[in-house]
């Protein structure tokens, strides 16, 4: 039995562990799970994640891992080639750094369930929900611009992709969906277009995952 | 030259590093950054982190680290006593997801710079920002009760403090200063407790640190 990756095409933390998995050069089967109807929220996916949010990892004896930061930790440990993170501890913990400045202070607080509680409890239309998200974006984006701008590699740390990529790539896809002018941060798009050439991050798109619109 | 800790007395994320350090019986001096002034905001604070958020751990040899939980990851890694994680690592996956689910999941959604863009874009008032911050937390405490629930030790995942309870302590502390009804949660109000007789849980609390009001 192969592992199993519940998710969704758009889901940028489902995103991050399918570029893990496609660096490191893992199979797994896919089940997605449709944020825009709620199926997150059924008791059916409730049973996978108690948490009710994407992704969830089924290994291969069965147990489910959660949250996407901590299923990536899990890949690195289990996985260890191609590295996600560099061995010594205080770069590792620049990666992680510039990596929970997306997982933690910008994606959840742009996702969905909350600008479904922006429009029930402060009536906000689609214009401002997305002003929501552009804010949490522009504002944050100019120290990730910052940390990129020191890179001495190709990468953001070092010559190869690994944690700090898996977050920026999904998160410079959302920025794109909400029109963010990411003009303003060259050094991440330097990034972005090296990372669009390879194999691991063409795979792992939202364009090219089965349950996208044809 | 000691370790540096820049954080504030109430900051969740600050009294999880505090946490860990004292459960590893590391010392360090304290700077305090003013949360409720904005000084995280300020040059002078943006100089030693870029993303001006709270906490920042300057090391010995004058290296700045960022993000909690790329702080506690460090910590893990350079000073293995007193574990914060255990060695397996789906177990490890595990505590990890506990402590995602509040790291990412709930405290960034109802942190002080959140209260402010909703004060100024929507006119929330402080009821509103609360009833907000009660939000993120009632809906979200469920699965972390279900989670702790499961525990067959005497913390969330064994029978000593780690990752988890970082986590977990502040943001009942945090709760707390939000009128969260906690009594819907008796697993986490029973590693509340286990964790408040412990010197490393006294150490880190609010109250005893030195800028907390007399």
């Amino acid at each position: 039995m192969a592992m199993t990756l519940y998710g969704y095409w758009r889901s940028s933390a489902t995103y991050r562990v399918r570029i893990a998995m496609a660096l490191k050069g893992l199979s797994y089967e896919t089940k997605s799970v449709n944020l825009l109807k709620g199926d997150q929220k059924d008791d059916a996916f409730g049973q996978v994640n108690p948490q009710k949010l994407l992704p969830a990892l089924v290994l291969e004896t069965g147990e489910t891992l959660t949250q996407s930061m901590a299923i990536l930790e899990y890949l690195e440990a289990v996985y260890p080639d191609a590295p996600l993170l560099p061995q010594d501890p205080v770069e590792a913990a620049k990666v992680r750094s510039f990596s929970m400045a997306i997982a933690a202070d910008i994606h959840p607080i742009q996702n969905i369930s909350v600008f479904a509680y922006l429009k029930a409890e402060y009536g906000a239309n689609q214009d401002q929900t997305q002003a929501w998200a552009k804010h949490w974006m522009q504002s944050r984006f100019p120290a990730l611009e910052q940390m990129a701008s020191q890179s001495t590699g190709q990468f953001l740390f070092g010559d190869k992709p690994g944690l700090a990529e898996c977050c920026l790539i999904p998160q410079l896809y959302n920025a794109r969906r909400f029109n963010v002018d990411l003009g303003l941060f060259p050094s991440l798009l330097k990034i972005d277009a090296r990372c669009a050439e390879l194999d691991a991050f063409k795979a792992a798109h939202p364009d090219r995952q089965p349950d996208a619109p044809g």
